[in-house]
């Protein structure tokens, strides 16, 4: 791994992609970006990059623009790192399907992405590779038909090195991963980003997934924004059942062995109050993601969040009546939004 | 009571009204329909009957229309019966609220309407009348901007007196309540319809609030016809939740005393195994009615479909983390949709 001038594949140019090829590429990383939908705008136009964080840079472009997995894979025999920020729809392609030929282009692969369970496809079919994966918290959208990138004052990215497949619990993390992990922090703390490297990357997502779970899979059932669901006399009615589905996910990772010490009972409230403060009185009519994927008509990120809860649920034996019921409805809804983008492409 | 002639006052005129006056005035009665939205339509053209089971009937109007309560109130000293078909929105109006003078104008109340518990605050508004109410099957439509009414071969209504209002259980009935069901069911009999005297009406309630609890619920949330849940693959991921909607519904049953003699868990089984039958590989794009009042924005009857259930089953603190949860969700909606009719009106 050449540190001075690292190759970095990232794979899905949206808002996520852009930021944090963005934070890379002024660490001094050669970024190739495989963007998919937006190929033409990238190449055409750019990106204006509006950060209250980073600064404001006209029609920025990364080291190397492709439009396909393919492509990204031919013009390199190596990457550093392939770094995921695409949309995980495991129902409509897996992360392998969809990085085809770039998965023999690196030896580590960070998924930036939501859900639980998320790496496992992708360490099954790399079991030699490291694959960390990371949390952000990001205020960023892309407007402008993709020609603008508006990003507020947050960026935080908790980021850890997931265990290979089957390794005992407490295992001590390779010498490979370790360098790997710290490698990437490193170069995001060059490049002016928040990283902060997590002892227990599970412990992180299952912490990130309290609010998804909740307040996500609720918004957007009820077809809500969050102050729908925040004021009085919604909160009265909603609240119990969103922190129903929380205590779910949270009963789910005791029984995979992540306990108070790591992810404490207490997120709960902290997720709830933290939100309720945010939303509850004023706060601006806030769609939660899969709400705006769901008024779009557009496939879910159910199976990552959702599902990935509900399989760990089943082989552990732990009940989840609220979140089961909230699946099936949203997977109803996901098979007429995969039937629909069939028949667009 | 004048059985002759016996003067009925039918509050609410859709399908369910127009079905009952017609078979009621067959049977000699005088019937006074009150018509809220319709009452134009009726004065100027009536309604066309096509019935399979009862036949056709062009332009038929009942005995008396007038457009409001208070109008019925004013026409008639007395009602035998007042019977009411409109549908049940305790969040927006109560039935006593709706029926006004009405109150005091008969001492016989008969409810076709869904839902459970909707008999209660009218028999606290007149505790000395009788209180009837029954469960109607039947496949009719109203079409043609009110002008025709569809009615297929299907027509039953299990009809029952409702204890009065902190009666012991088992008490027997009075002799007032006896005689006026035993009349009503009396002229339905002799108008050409199948009523059937229900010994426990709360019973026959709670069996048919199974089909509402599991299909209405799931597919209104789920935005989806039967076959759309019915079919495979869906069918395998919607039925464990739609038989969860039923189980709950039962064990709150169960806590109110309706015991397997009464309400037999195999009801569900049966709810189950007719629709799946009617739809799980063909049939009709059948909709929900609470679909129907979904997807057009207006009010549900959440309130006396699964606020009914939900209100017993906290006062016998059974739990029921799925119907709760599909109860928050419609509520969500129903605040938008009460918003709605609001400002339509």
């Amino acid at each position: 791994m050449s540190m001075s001038s690292p190759k970095i594949c990232v794979v899905g140019f949206g808002a996520l992609g852009t930021i944090y090829s963005f934070i890379l590429e002024k660490a001094g990383a050669q970024v190739t970006a495989v963007c998919r939908s937006n190929y033409a705008s990238m190449q055409e136009h750019g990106i204006d990059i509006q950060s209250q964080k980073l600064g404001v840079y006209l029609a920025w472009r990364p080291h190397r623009v492709v439009d396909s997995v393919d492509n990204a894979a031919n013009v390199e025999d190596n990457y550093d790192y392939i770094v995921c920020t695409f949309k995980c729809l495991p129902d409509i392609v897996t992360t392998p399907e969809l990085l085809g030929p770039l998965l023999a282009r690196s030896r580590n692969f960070v998924l930036i992405q939501n859900g639980i369970g998320i790496e496992l496809d992708l360490q099954t079919a790399v079991p030699e590779a490291v694959v960390m994966s990371g949390c952000a918290w990001i205020d960023a959208t892309v407007v402008d038909h993709g020609r603008t990138l508006r990003h507020g004052p947050i960026e935080k990215l908790v980021v850890g090195a997931h265990p290979p497949l089957g390794a005992p619990p407490g295992a001590p993390q390779s010498t490979e991963a370790h360098t790997a992990l710290t490698a990437f922090v490193d170069l995001l703390k060059t490049g002016g980003g928040t990283p902060e490297q997590a002892v227990n990357i599970e412990a992180a997502r299952w912490k990130k997934i309290i609010w998804n779970a909740g307040f996500s899979t609720f918004a957007t059932l009820g077809n809500a924004t969050l102050p729908d669901i925040c004021h009085e006399p919604a909160r009265s009615y909603t609240m119990p059942i969103v922190r129903g589905f929380m205590e779910e996910v949270v009963s789910v990772a005791r029984g995979l062995g992540l306990d108070e010490s790591v992810l404490p009972a207490a997120s709960i409230d902290e997720a709830i109050d933290l939100t309720l403060s945010e939303y509850g009185v004023a706060g601006p009519a806030y769609r939660a993601s899969m709400l705006v994927d769901f008024l779009a008509e557009r496939p879910m990120e159910i199976e990552v969040i959702i599902g990935g809860i509900l399989r760990y649920a089943a082989a552990k034996q732990v009940p989840t009546p609220r979140l089961g019921t909230a699946y099936a409805l949203l997977k109803v809804h996901q098979a007429r939004f995969i039937e629909k983008s069939k028949s667009r492409s």
